[in-house]
This record gives C-alpha cells, structure tokens and sequence, in this order.
C-alpha cells in the first residue's frame, strides 16, 4: 500500500508511462491541477510540449517510477507493458501503479499480482471517454482492484475531471466493462465508416450523408436504456420493431454494399444471429433478444449468399 | 400524376397497405390529422384499434386503393410489395403511391416505371425513425422521385410529422440513403446486443451495463460529424486515436468474446479492415480513413485466431 490521505493534495507527485494520444491527455490533466508530473515514452521526443508546461522527462521506466508516488501506465496494450514495464529495473515500492491500459480481465489480474510481488498498489482503469474530455466533466474512468487503493488515490485521479467509478475489488473487472463497452463503441466505428463508404458509392456526399447520419447515432443511448430494461426483465416486446423486420433490412444493405463491390463481412455476419434467432422462432420478438441467442449460442444458419437487387 | 393542390387538405384520402408495426403508427398519424383513412393488411384482425378510431378496413388491395387518393404502401420488403400489391387488380389511375417499404434502390425504380404504367404518381420514401416517433415533431421521412409529386403530396404526408426531405428525381436516391443509414442502424444494434452478451458473460448486469454503455452510444453523433468533414477533406489526423490503437482494441474484445464462447463473426470482420488499413500503412492516421481503405477494397489480410487472454 501507500499513502493513505484521501485529501486533495495536488503535491502528489504523479509519473506517466506512455504519451500516445491518450497518455498526452493525461499528462496535461495531471499539470493542470497543479501535480509534479513526470513522464516516459518509449520513443523520445514526444514530451516536449508537457515539458514546456511543466513537466520532467525521465530517460527510463525506473528513473519515472523514481519520481512518482502514483505511476499511471497508458500504453498500447499489455504486450506493450510486458515489454516496457515490467522488465525495467524500477523500485516500486510504496508506489501505486494505475493501468489505465486497455486490456483483458486476467492481464490486469496478471498485472495486480506482479505489482504485488513488487510492493507496490494496484489499480485497474478503463478510460470510456476520448482524449478531449480528459481533464473536463465529460471523463469517464472505470477503476478496480483494492478498495483502500482506489480511497488512498482517488484525489489525485480526480485531475482527469467528470466521472471516476469504482467497480470492484476484482482488479479484472474495470476490464471486463472495458471490453464490453468497446465492443459497442467499435462495432459502431466500424458501422458507421462501412456506412460512408456505401453512401459513397451511392452519390452520397460525406457531410450530407453525416447530417442524417447523426439522426440514426443520436436513437442509440434510448435503445440502450431500453433493451438493458428488458434483457432485466425477460421481456422481448416486438411492438416497435421485429427480429424479423431486421432480417430484411439487414439483407438490403448485403445486397447495397456487394453491388458495390464493399466488403460485406460484418453485415453477414449480424445477418448469421438474425437469422439463427429467426430458426430459432424468434422472428416476431423484438431486437434485445438477439443478445439472449447470442449468449445461449446454439446452431448457427449457413451463410446466405446476396442475392442481386431488383 | 394526381392533385396538384400544394394546401393542406386533411380530406384528401389516404390508403395504407400494411399494417405492421410501422404501417399502424403511418395509419394512427393519418387518422389524428383528420384525413379519412382506409386501411388493408394480408392477415386480417389487425386493424381493429384503427377501425375504433374512425379507420375503414378493406377486404382487399383494389378496394383499398380505390378509396385513397394517396396509397402508402408499407409492407416487409419489395417481395411483399410484389406479392401483395403488383398482382392485384386495383385501379391506379389518378393516384399516388408513397412506398415507404424499405428496399434497394433498383427495387424504387423498378416500382416508379411499374407505377407509371398503371398512371399513378410514385414515391419512394425512407422512414428513418422509430414508430414512437411517427406523428411527433422527431420524425423523419425521406422521399425521392417526381418532385412534382411530391409538392402534391406533402401536405398530406406532413401528418407524419417532423422532418420531411425531399431528396432527388431518381425515385431510386431515398433507398440508397436509407441503405447506407440502416448501415448504421443494424451494425449498432447488433453491436448493442452483442455487447449485451458479453456483459452477461463477465458478470455485469443488463441495467448495469446499460447505464456506462449510453455514454459510449451518445459518443457517435459527435463522431460521424467529424468523420463527415474529415471525409470531405480527404485527411485523417490521428492525435486523438489511431487505427492501430483500435486493432489492439478490438483484439481484446474477440478474446474476451471468444473466451466465453460468444460468436466473434462480426468483430472478425472489422479487424480483418483494421488490419487491413495497418498493412497498408494507415496504422497512424485516424478511424475515419477507414472508409476511404472499404471504398477502395483490395487485398484482405487473412483471418487471425483468436489468441487466449493473460
Ligand atoms: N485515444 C483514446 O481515445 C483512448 C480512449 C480510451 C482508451 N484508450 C486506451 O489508452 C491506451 C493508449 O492509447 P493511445 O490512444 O494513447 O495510443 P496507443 O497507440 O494505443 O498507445 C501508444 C503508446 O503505447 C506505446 N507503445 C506501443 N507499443 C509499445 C511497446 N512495445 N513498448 C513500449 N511502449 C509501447 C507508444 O510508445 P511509442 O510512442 O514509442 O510508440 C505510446 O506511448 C490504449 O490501451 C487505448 O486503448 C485510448
Ligand atoms: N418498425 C420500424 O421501426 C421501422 C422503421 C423504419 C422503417 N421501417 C420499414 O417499414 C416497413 C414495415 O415495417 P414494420 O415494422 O411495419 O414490420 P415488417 O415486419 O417489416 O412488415 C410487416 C408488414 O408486411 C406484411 N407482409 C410481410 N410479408 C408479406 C407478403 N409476402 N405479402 C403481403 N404482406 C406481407 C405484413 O403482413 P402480415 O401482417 O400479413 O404478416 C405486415 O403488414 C419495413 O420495410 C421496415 O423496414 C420500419
């Protein structure tokens, strides 16, 4: 463990390993609140503008380490911190280790035992926002790990602004919302750029074809709300929409995207569930139950091959 | 063509064929604006809370088509609509018909000749918002097709309430808007569920997750906005989030999706493009450019197995 002030104490000094996009944003909140901050990239030369604000560049993990009482790592991946971290010959104790890595439950259950053998706290992030809401309201943090961890660092994490969560003493769990809530975000990203490039060869215009766009991304958090009320509940009402409805709208857009020569990988395979959930007498029921085929699994239905238009 | 009157007209009469989900809330909107409304459905018994408010129900396509100036016409898919409604021997003379089945663009054009042929006005339209939506200000319809029927019609149609957009001459244009926003639509929703799943498997509740995962829904206007205009000028900065962080990304959630035994299909299928991006040496720049490698197609990178966690 390690301090165990719950204050705000903006002398806490912080250490920053990784200035990708998202450890530069973190840097610069920590600065802002008025933390000593040091930071450490692999590749040099990515610091200058924090240390023109304020900041010190180490030269090494264990030099960053050295200087802070709570090292935040932001790296690409757990590979990434395998192969930066934990080899370093740093002293890690009495120091908290946040990782606000993206990663997997048992990496970060893998990290907090390895944190463990060296002294040191552990704490697991998910960060939920982009990097501009970082030091502002709009931030989002997902922790686990230690209960007294989280209490003794709280205050200095509240630099990055808006929401901290702490979900649970399992250091795997921040990751486990992690994954799923990248799993909407990206199958979104992925979405709505497979969108433009059919608007594209549509004649559709990138911005024109965004001012509606954005109509359809604005129903999601409604939809959300709902479907988490009825996957609670049990309840799949087809009122508003069918299973089956979507199975051909769905094959639209197949049919759209192949004419075109687009790759059509994803929307075969959301076609796969609809169609299972369909085989599986679910056609009249509405979209949330496609998450309850998908749990329980089962047979899938061959892949239907699209079928030309008109 | 038909009336040529651009005044509100609330006795013009107006025919629904279809009585799903979507054709109930078009007929409800009709009624509450005070047109004379007559409605069919292939499996009777379900107009009656339409007949209470005042709606007719006829026992047949022709008899509906002969009691409506205006036909709109919203059925499963284009093979309902030939079906259901080419075969019939109904007298379309001097009427509209507003399809607002949704379908592919061929499918719109091949419905405008075959509606030029029996001398009725034609329509395509997209309803691009949910039923609760219809008749309320936050509707959204778009038509293509005659503008000189559409100036006919709009008054009637503004029953629907909200946003109507009149978007080209080639009744084909509103399809290939509405194919590239289903795009949207079906990828998140399957997303959505899919995430769902993933939460129920890492031991997360459905409300639980649903209230983090609104955030990340309500991330996408914002996004498909900055896409729009990074599209249009043809340049990706990748200072907020990069496509190679994104492959890292998504590796965690196919393995922790995998881990579980939940189907990985349409994850796979975005990070082969992710993949595909990086191999073609966009690692650096952002997500938006990924519509630019779908437009221009090229060689896939082969599928990758999912490695375990940890
Ligand atoms: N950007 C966002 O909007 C966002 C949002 C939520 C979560 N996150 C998460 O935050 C983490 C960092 O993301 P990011 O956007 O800053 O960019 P990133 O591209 O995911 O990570 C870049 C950082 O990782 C380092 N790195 C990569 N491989 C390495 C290795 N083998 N050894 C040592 N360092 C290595 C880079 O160092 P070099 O400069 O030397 O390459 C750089 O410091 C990721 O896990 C990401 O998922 C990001
Ligand atoms: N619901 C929405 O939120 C929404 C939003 C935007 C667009 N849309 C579009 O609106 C259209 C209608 O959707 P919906 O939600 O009302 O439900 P739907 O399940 O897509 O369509 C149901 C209607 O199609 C009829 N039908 C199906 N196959 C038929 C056939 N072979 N012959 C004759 N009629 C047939 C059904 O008649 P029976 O009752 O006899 O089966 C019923 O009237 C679809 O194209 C959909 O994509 C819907």
């Amino acid at each position: 463990m390690t301090t165990t002030s719950e204050h705000p104490d903006p002398r806490v000094p912080v250490a920053l390993l990784g200035l990708g996009p998202m450890g530069h944003a973190l840097s610069a909140a920590f600065l802002a609140a008025g933390h000593p901050v040091t930071v450490w990239n692999r590749t040099p030369g990515k610091a200058a503008g924090l240390v023109a604000r304020g900041a010190t560049a180490a030269g090494s993990v264990a030099q960053a380490v050295r200087a802070g009482r709570v090292v935040v790592v932001c790296l690409r991946d757990d590979k990434a911190v395998r192969a930066a971290v934990v080899p370093a010959d740093a002293d890690w104790t009495g120091r908290v280790l946040v990782n606000l890595t993206s990663g997997e439950p048992a990496q970060a259950r893998e990290m907090a035992r390895w944190a463990a053998g060296r002294g040191a706290g552990y704490l697991d992030g998910a960060v939920l926002t982009p990097t501009p809401t970082i030091g502002t309201p709009a931030a989002a943090v997902l922790y686990s790990g230690s209960g007294e961890v989280f209490a003794a660092v709280r205050e200095t994490m509240a630099a990055l602004g808006g929401t901290a969560a702490y979900v649970g003493d399992d250091p795997g769990t921040a990751a486990g919302y992690e994954v799923a809530l990248l799993d909407v975000f990206a199958t979104a990203v992925n979405g709505v750029v497979h969108a433009f490039a059919l608007a594209s060869a549509e004649g559709i215009a990138p911005q024109r074809f965004a001012a509606f766009a954005t109509g359809i991304g604005g129903l999601l958090p409604e939809m959300i709300t709902r479907f988490g009320e009825q996957l609670a509940a049990g309840r799949f009402p087809g009122d508003r929409s069918t299973i089956a409805s979507a199975a051909a709208g769905i094959g639209h857009v197949v049919n759209a995207a192949a004419g075109h020569g687009i790759d059509t990988g994803m929307l075969t395979a959301a076609r796969r569930t609809v169609d299972r959930a369909v085989a599986q007498g679910h056609g009249a029921d509405g979209l949330a139950r496609l998450a309850e085929v998908l749990r329980r699994g089962g047979p899938s239905v061959p892949e239907r091959p699209a079928v030309s238009s008109g």
